[in-house]
């Protein structure tokens, strides 16, 4: 890879030189701030050859950076062998951040470019405050992709579709109509939409431009009396454009964004999202702006009653694909199958059903050691071939045309130690905490994370990662806005949001241990002096691994609530199975 | 009262009149933003007659409000009958607030007047907003009490006393040391300190100028080369001299706050808490200002070794007194005693211990229904006689040169019902959850508040106050900077913080029941994976009544948890016990 980019990285220092820019930050995301960028973007993997997803280049005239987190240490010291750029780790103390470092190499004056279409109004601010601060000059306007990338993959031109309405609960009138409700209040007269989640689920519009989630690469604007989309009319089939139509949702092009931005009154207010829109189009605006989060992420959170049938259904497909791929796996165990075996046959059972729209994220099948790595994806190269023997990781989702799943559980694959029994226990034990507990309104996530990390604190443990993030319906695996972490988040959960349920342990060199459900919030009781209180349901259709539960550990509450789940996964899954597969489920599900 | 507090309000109007003020907001509070305001700041009580802790009177040419909370409607309404005052409801849907309020009744161009000194600057810049948005002028120097307040008391002129450094445990060059680090930090030259326990704390003073906490009325300037206390002359003895001298602290009277202030370079930064300062010392000084949390805050949350031993040894002697009280009540119990009597008797009990200095807030023995009103304070006329039946709350702390206590216990005087024994294990439950509790390092309250409510909330209850408030050394029983409650606050728990831990439940009508211990964080263990876990230890000394346990929902690790704090309060407290007493609290404190 190195000697591929090498050539790559010069030409970006030409371009720099004949432009006079001095250092460049290159992102790893694209103009959506999305999590899985197309290939058209990439231009951080063009320049460093470094592909993982977190990960920002940085580039001055006689030295190069790319940083990025402890998840990919190991992959950006390989790929980074000879690019001339240096690994620099985050979150480590002691190692400079991007702009530490830019602080000390750079010499006053000096010129730091940006492509600002690839930052949001936030980070922009942060860089050029700093540039301020160091008598730096911003430049946010270095377009250095157009300009050096010869062999740029074209923007995806997939075709979007519609989410019907049957599935989706609500029609895009009904949906824009209450995000005017949002702007009126804030005193707001239009709406600039720049996520592709948002604007998927405002316009009940889907795609297939990015990896893993189904949107469409686009822009939006919405004001009382102006709806406008702006979108590579390659993507426009009849069915869009009728429905677009059908909802007076004027089609421009994606690349006129900007024009249309500038040409907005100065007089008018748009709401934008610092967080999300991006600093060039934020530039772009001559009018008034409102900086607010954007009111489609509380709208999109909380999900109506048919997106709910619809998860259900979803989870009914995704259990008895499971179960498929386990007896599978069980079968095989000895056959010589691989970690990329497991993700290869789970896709192939998701696809059997006809509203699979392929896996929600990367599946991550770690088996020993490779579960310790949170955020494992096996390759041809790394994957370990499975035994009898050990744990195995899997942590992995769907896309249905009813709903969006995520579920990790982990397994014995033959003869579980004790340490493993034990540490699967302590996570179970915390899982099932959150899964029955029961909160007044307003309760935010921060206030129950304790529930899944308890078991793990006890014994000086605990996991770096959240315990719990929103899902999307057919869209985003990881959306906002309630979180479950030990940071706080100040929305509350609210009834029909769903949120996962995943806390997990990690032995390195060993294993890790992970179980995860979805969990729909709904109301538990009220009365009239302490209100209403929720409680969660776990909408995930799968047995936990009864041959890693520590029986001793366990309080007769959680042998009850683990036999009441385990018959409710039988019930519900039976329909969808062969004689031997509910045979095989009923085993898994027996009464401990 | 009303007729004695009529003539008052109609003196307060005629100065209204005479200045040109059109309303006048008059808070319960003090300079110093205390708790508990001496009798010299009563003003807001002479002009309404309304004594409770919480209450803000308002005041137009021709109307009148009292503004306070649930706590106090009852009292309210009795006391501001033919006052001329209207009770206003806070925190009741619909009612206005005292803003929402003036908006209403006060024509354009009105004056509203406070005196600047009884508002932080926070508060008095939110009452100024809200005259800039409503046309209103705002008038902060109208200092009303001085020209009508006719009988008004003297400021407090107790003498100061020095506390002694083997009880505080780090002397004042140190303590001041550690302020201007944080002023350093801070790019701050000096810091001026408003708050009376802040004083006391910094300065190893102490004093009983108001009720409860033994603090001087003063206020304190520090710099890296200046260390200046101003104070009534009468209050500075000998030896309060002596040791202002060894440290280098300078002495001025407590009114040239002000000029002093004024005279900062104005070329200084002076470090300013806008939550503390009054508006008036803010609008004193026109040198920098930076506004931030005082550093006093956050170094007096962390109790160190000499103090942590204070703690151990004034828990002994309260714990002793306790046991002597609840004898003296289970002897009496049907002797007609009240719940004044219990509130005495404890008082004399404490006083048996010569490094007693009263009570740290005024008790609540609150019977049957009375324990069902959370801040309820007995008087003559409304305390019950006590009988051998029913809950009694009892929750009181008591003041030591070696620290400061808080308990709450709830006992059964007789034959405990079905529901008292259910709502009692309920709450204790939670409180043992959270005694137990193992956390991270840099764990918020906030994260683990859940485990004290958990068992309520499981049945569909809760409680409306904090779980936990830090508690002071020989100081305010009420202290930040942390706390355990369902609000975020961004502190986190540190080693050396005691902390309350204090569920409880209100039965209206019926009887409340609440379970408080102080909790001391201390480390639990540590590795080098995940760092430093903290966990705390029960500082308080003194039996839960095992009568009012349902033991079929305890399990069995909760009831080793009772058993081990119950043998550990019989051993603690026997040395200072007389053999009857012992014997009594072994039978209290027998295994279940």
């Amino acid at each position: 890879m190195s000697k591929e980019t090498f050539p790559h990285l010069e030409a970006l220092r030409d371009l720099m030189r004949s432009k006079h820019i001095d250092a460049v930050i290159i992102p790893g995301t694209d103009p959506h701030q999305s999590e899985y960028p197309s290939e058209h973007w990439k231009f951080r993997d063009y320049v460093s050859g470094f592909t993982g997803s977190n990960g920002t280049a940085v580039v001055t005239l006689d030295d190069a950076g790319l940083w990025t987190d402890s998840r990919y240490f190991l992959q950006a010291a390989e790929q980074l062998e000879g690019s001339g750029f240096t690994l620099r780790k985050e979150n480590i103390p002691g190692e400079p951040t991007v702009l530490e470092w830019l602080g000390e190499v750079l010499d006053e004056d000096a010129v730091v470019g940006v492509d600002g279409r690839l930052f949001s109004l936030i980070e922009a601010n942060r860089i050029e405050m700093f540039c301020a601060q160091n008598g730096f000059m911003f430049a946010p306007d270095f377009r250095a992709a157009e300009a050096i990338w010869t062999d740029r993959p074209a923007r995806p031109m997939n075709p979007a579709f519609v989410h019907d309405e049957a599935l989706a609960g609500e029609d895009v009138d009904s949906k824009i109509s209450r995000v005017v409700d949002a702007l009126d209040a804030a005193d707001a007269d239009g709406l600039l939409i720049t996520a592709l989640d948002e604007i998927a689920w405002l316009l009940n519009l889907r795609g297939s431009d990015v990896d893993y989630t189904p949107v469409v690469i686009a822009f939006a604007y919405v004001s009382a009396d102006e709806r406008v989309l702006f979108i590579d009319s390659e993507k426009v089939t009849s069915e869009v454009k009728d429905h677009l139509k059908k909802y007076g949702v004027k089609i421009k092009d994606y690349d006129d964004i900007e024009k249309f931005l500038g040409k907005i009154s100065s007089t008018a207010t748009v709401m934008v999202d610092p967080n999300r829109v991006s600093d060039a189009l934020g530039q772009a605006m001559i009018c008034n702006k409102t900086y607010m989060a954007s009111p489609v992420i509380a709208l999109k959170g909380v999900k109506n009653e048919c997106q709910i049938a619809g998860f259900r259904q979803a989870m009914l497909y995704d259990g008895a694909a499971m179960v498929r791929m386990m007896m599978w796996l069980e079968q095989n165990v000895a056959n010589g199958i691989t970690e990329m075996d497991v993700d290869h046959r789970l896709q192939q059972e998701r696809a059997a059903y006809a509203s699979n729209r392929g896996d929600s994220f990367h599946m991550i099948a770690g088996y020993k050691d490779h579960g310790a790595i949170v955020h494992y994806e096996a390759t041809d190269e790394s994957a370990y071939t499975l035994a009898p023997e050990g744990l195995l990781l899997i942590d992995t989702g769907g896309q249905y045309l009813e709903g969006t799943t995520d579920i990790t559980r982990t397994i014995s694959l033959g003869n579980p130690t004790a340490a493993e029994k034990h540490d699967y226990t302590l996570i179970l034990k915390g899982h099932l905490a959150l899964a029955r507990a029961v909160f007044p309104k307003g309760t935010m996530g921060v206030q129950l994370d304790v529930l899944a990390r308890g078991p793990l604190w006890n014994e000086g443990m605990t996991y770096l990662h959240g315990t719990g993030h929103g899902v999307g319906h057919f869209l985003g695996c990881h959306e906002g806005p309630q979180s479950i972490r030990m940071e706080a988040n100040p929305t509350p959960l609210e009834l029909g949001m769903v949120t996962s349920n995943e806390p997990g342990i990690y032995k390195t060199g060993e294993y890790g241990i992970r179980t995860e459900n979805l969990l729909l919030c709904v109301p538990a009781c009220s009365n009239e002096e302490w209100g209403e209180f929720y409680k969660f349901e776990s909408l995930t259709l799968f047995p936990y691994d009864t041959t890693l539960m520590d029986m001793d550990m366990l309080s007769r509450e959680e042998v009850k609530q683990i036999n009441d789940y385990h018959a409710m996964v039988c019930e519900r899954l039976r329909p969808l199975l062969s004689a031997d597969e509910a045979q095989w489920l009923e085993q898994k599900c027996k009464s401990i």
